[in-house]
């Protein structure tokens, strides 16, 4: 099987919208932009044995790598619309090569995103994926917009990206129930497409948790050039795994693991009555867990004193 | 020196024209599409030790994972707006980035492509870039568009990069001067881009040459349900080096050579009139080499009999 045949055998199925004028085969994709609309885009790559752990199933890392993708646009407010994915593999094993485009269109046709266009090449397996989304002018969330006052909050729980890797690497060890749980959050995270939509208009900065809460955050008020204040006990985490450790070591976790795909956004006081209605009603999952300040500082409080973290959350080179 | 500092760096310098809302530095970039057009995209992959020797400099891997990727858009007949780079990397060395953003970036805008964001990862060096451009609604040059009886035309020369590579992988000598425009050619191969835009509404197919001559001009055959016939005589070959090895081996090597990144296009009778008159007045450097036909076969002839290839171009897993 060549590069030609295997693009066609697995890929060539993609579900394509009317706004695709020429999708996989030629030398370029043509799109037509929605109209009235800005474009939004991300590119994310996730590397064996660095993203993932050597010998994942292809299937999930098909669905990982499509769920970090879209989690990106989520973060901006955007509905999806095209992707693009340079896929580099070792060797076309037809196998390895359907069970990853069956995890990855799984994820893809989901949130309505057509594959548009790819490249195929042979090297150490690596997985590159472009998103293509658009927002109303003007409206796609920033990370710069976040003013004093505002509160901060975050979609679902923190710090199951942490324990699934905890678990995965046999650091941690839970029941067979909780293990399938993390499994799950870890290479299936939610991206949080829904809820950055419906944020537009009302968050005045969001980012998807990729790199821990902490470093996450700090890039908020790096941004708009504000502080925060976290109150490290309302961090919302799953019931499923509190339990096997420490509090302090959970809430490490949630600070600083990465790989949770939630976002976190500000809300401005105006618009707090309205997020907590939605909550309330359960048209979101969300949790308020501090404020943003004035000082360019990220103040972690936990029962009234500071708390201390041991690390800062991930960094590719730190 | 960290992910983000490394981005900051050395892309941060990004040139970003006024459609450019956001570029580097949030979660997705956003933009403005350019009005009444159609957008053109693709993505390009470049592993090291496949796609270049190891050990390259790093400005020549960033010159020609651009210059390639440009070619895509030139194959459509697209102007080029804005790219967006997935860099692995084993080691942060910021003399390495430095000396792959100045070739990347020397590239990028000569033809106004601004970087509008990327991904920074650790892993085996392997580059992806992806790049948008626009074209007039319908007006994008596809595979399918060649009819039995269009002129089969040429950009500048073919078999300059099997040549190149000959040179590199020393299975072939030559002097200096002609080793130095070897490996201008190889390094920094031209995107046809100005005469991409130039065919739009004269050629009826378009498509860039990278996996050598007759693999890409299958393509089109292919693409279009036609059939060619090639006059290998008539092949445009540099003087440079066409004299340090044979007749045989030149037109072999203009054949299925890969990373040539001319154009190759077919014009309806109509319009071959027009451009020979811009290839007689320097517009456009081309060379008609054949003809679109009915039966369904890529057949090569020189002085009126069969040429037979010894390989058939480049496939990644063939």
């Amino acid at each position: 099987m060549d590069e030609f045949d295997l693009i066609n055998t697995y890929f060539g199925r993609a579900a394509v919208g009317s706004d695709v004028l020429l999708g996989i085969g030629d030398d370029c994709a043509v799109v037509c932009p929605p109209e009235g609309r800005q474009l939004v885009m991300s590119i994310d790559t996730m590397v064996d044995g660095v993203h993932f752990p050597k010998g994942t199933a292809a299937e999930r890392i098909g669905v990982r790598v499509m769920c970090a993708a879209l989690s990106d646009l989520a973060a901006m407010g955007a509905r999806a619309h095209w992707f693009t994915l340079a896929l580099t593999l070792p060797d076309p094993d037809p196998e390895w090569v359907a069970a990853f485009a069956d995890g990855l269109f799984s994820i893809a046709n989901r949130y309505e995103c057509s594959l548009i266009g790819g490249d195929t090449t042979r090297g150490p397996l690596c997985i590159t994926v472009q998103v293509h989304g658009s927002v109303e002018p003007g409206k796609a969330l920033r990370r710069a917009g976040a003013r004093p006052d505002d509160i901060i909050y975050v979609t679902g729980n923190l710090g199951d990206g942490a324990a699934a890797l905890a678990v995965i690497e046999k650091k941690l060890t839970v029941s067979t129930g909780v293990f399938s749980y993390l499994l799950k959050r870890f290479y299936a995270p939610t991206p949080r497409i829904l809820e950055g939509e419906m944020l537009v208009g009302t968050a005045s900065a969001a980012i998807d948790v990729s790199d821990g809460l902490y470093a996450d955050l700090g890039k908020i008020c790096e941004a708009s050039g504000v502080g925060a204040m976290v109150d490290v006990g309302r961090l919302p985490i799953s019931e499923h795994w509190r339990k096997y450790t420490s509090e302090d070591r959970a809430q490490e976790w949630a600070l600083t693991g990465g790989d949770d795909y939630q976002l976190c956004f500000t809300v401005p006081r105006e618009h707090v009555g309205k997020l907590e209605s939605w909550i309330r009603d359960g048209r979101i999952v969300a949790t308020a867990i501090g404020k943003i300040t004035h000082k360019h500082e990220l103040l972690l409080v936990k029962n009234g004193k500071p708390f201390e973290l041991e690390r800062r959350g991930y960094n590719h080179f730190g």
